[in-house]
């Protein structure tokens, strides 16, 4: 009995973006569809692409990946507040939503139904005040937003590049945000074949703490560690609930009718009567995924990765996020704003200090 | 002032599986490695992947694909459980998890370790007692589970097919459950492809409640209509957490120092001296997701589809599916056990009452 056919097929790992392209060009060698298709490299000289790619990264100072090795972790709430957090800290902030099939961005910075347009300098972003600008998927579409966008591979890479290629950010940036599809696909190896030239600063890893989305998480360590991308560090998100007490429900189970009844309010009276300080700023926690292995912390420590923090579930984050609104605006979202704003703090010091290290001839405008 | 040009590029849309299939054997005519790099078709005859892939599911009596548009929605979870259901059902149950870059249906069915072989029939299933059986990328690799899959399109394509064309299922199973990559994107047009000649029960499409979700799902329902596959309904999980007043913390948050306090003891015991009777068979109800929108269920009567029912959040399932174990046995998981019962049901009613109208020709073994 030998071991099924599938294995080998499907244990053609990448080992990084150089051998990927150099794959492509070989398995494509002799078709005649190359360029329509998008597998196409040219077969001397410098790729066109590329060269369009570091011009319009010219005036980008620091590029920043978010990743998520399993989708629904928060990724994209993380890169909107990352990006409102930096632009807040009078940064000149670019955010580029390459989620493809599924852009949440336009929703998440209360921009539905804005364009994109071009001017002679390329593709211009779409603004959310001063400081943040924002490409995406979705600013492009003119059909109905309930289609979905199917793309095939070299088609969806086609899109990325264009993204990379087109999109004028303005004569200067101090960061760019990428927002990347979860996984670690084929959509990766092409954002950084990308931006493999002009330099990344780093990636953002963001999860949930159960084992089964840290084995996700490990792959993405791994993915960064193959194609040379520096891990910034790892986001445990939604990492317990915590929200007032006043916002959670009590619900009694009657056995005999198998109804439930709402006793939030007879509790609520108890407490007040007998012991009323225990309601003055009371917050209730809940685990709402279980962490027993030792969560993101633990992983990183495993393998060798910085950990940047916890994010608590906060339904305030995701109203926040429903609105297309900072958190960090009117102390609404208070039990995560802070956690976020100690994060990116980390982040724009691990990028100082590697700037630092590397002789600071980037130094950042004032 | 023009559009930009990357719209132009994103918005061709698959209208459907055929015109996929159609428009990639054009674009690749006279590549002479269309065998290799897998896009390639027979220019004459039946596509010999099409009858193998009949041959293989000529065995298997129903098909029922479980997508999400968005990820991190509990598609995986819900399928690991749909399944366990229908198994303690008697059914004879056969599961394809076809999330290639990140599979966690062995973690979530216990079966970590395990690996698939081959024999005169074709690739063996790995079994969960006498009634189900498993497929995943997982029991394919023998590399460590760190490494990240990382495949093109063409490949992808490859290993999907492969998965239909090489399992083999045994003499006969009552339903197959797909398990699909989050989004709807070109694996899931393959996934069609393969089996629209041998029929799809349906689509059940998971979702949680918020309209940043729902956004997408009405995408996955549109996805559905334009390749003809029948949407048996929608699910909305984490819908609200919902878990024993025991499993709360409460915590006062000490504006003085920042710090916070546990409080729970003290307002179990305020409770348990003055009202006992409100502790008992308690259970605290939170909104994580807001659903101000009407979520799923609204979302279902606008695009004229199936409801199948709201899922709670549930600490105790997601333990369940950490450890590979059915939500059904030992009544642990009292909370959110319930709902999936009753949603199963509905499927498989649904199910029965296709059947029965298109004359009951393929009646279930007893």
């Amino acid at each position: 009995m030998d071991k099924g056919e599938v294995p080998e097929d499907a244990n053609e790992h990448c080992p990084g973006p150089q051998a990927e392209t150099a794959g492509k060009s070989e398995s494509c060698a002799g078709c005649p569809n190359q360029q329509a298709c998008g597998t196409g490299t040219a077969p001397n000289g410098p790729d066109p692409d590329l060269v369009a790619i570091a011009e319009k990264m010219a005036t980008v100072k620091h590029k920043i990946l978010v990743l998520s090795c399993k989708g629904g972790v928060g990724k994209s709430t993380f890169s909107a507040q990352l990006s409102f957090a930096l632009a807040g800290m009078n940064h000149l902030v670019g955010l580029m939503d390459l989620d493809i099939c599924g852009p949440s961005m336009p929703k998440m910075l209360g921009l539905e139904g804005r364009s994109c347009y071009k001017d002679n300098n390329g593709v211009t972003p779409v603004y959310v005040g001063d400081n943040l600008r924002v490409v995406s998927i979705s600013f492009m579409h003119s059909e109905s937003d309930d289609q979905p966008a199917i793309m095939r591979g070299p088609r969806k890479e086609g899109v990325i590049r264009s993204f990379f290629k087109e999109v004028y950010w303005g004569d200067h940036i101090d960061y760019l945000v990428v927002d990347t599809p979860p996984g670690t696909s084929d959509e990766h190896i092409t954002i950084v074949n990308c931006l493999l030239d002009t330099g990344i600063d780093g990636a953002i890893i963001i999860t949930t703490p159960q084992e089964v989305a840290m084995a996700d998480v490990r792959k993405g360590v791994t993915f960064c560690k193959n194609v040379g991308v520096n891990v910034l560090g790892v986001v445990e998100n939604m990492s317990g609930l915590t929200q007032p007490v006043s916002d959670v429900k009590f619900m009694k189970l009657m056995t005999e009718t198998g109804s439930s009844l709402d006793v939030t309010q007879n509790i609520i009276t108890c407490i007040r009567e007998n012991a009323p300080e225990l309601l003055d700023g009371v917050f209730a926690w809940s685990q709402v995924f279980e962490s027993s292995g030792g969560g993101a912390e633990r992983m990183c420590e495993e393998m060798g990765v910085p950990f940047l923090g916890k994010v608590p579930l906060d339904p305030q984050l995701g109203r926040a996020a429903e609105r297309g609104k900072s958190c960090f605006e009117g102390n609404k979202c208070s039990v995560s704003a802070p956690a976020l704003k100690s994060i990116v703090e980390k982040v724009i010091a691990s990028i100082k200090m590697k700037e630092d290290l590397s002789g600071g001839e980037n130094k950042e405008t004032p």
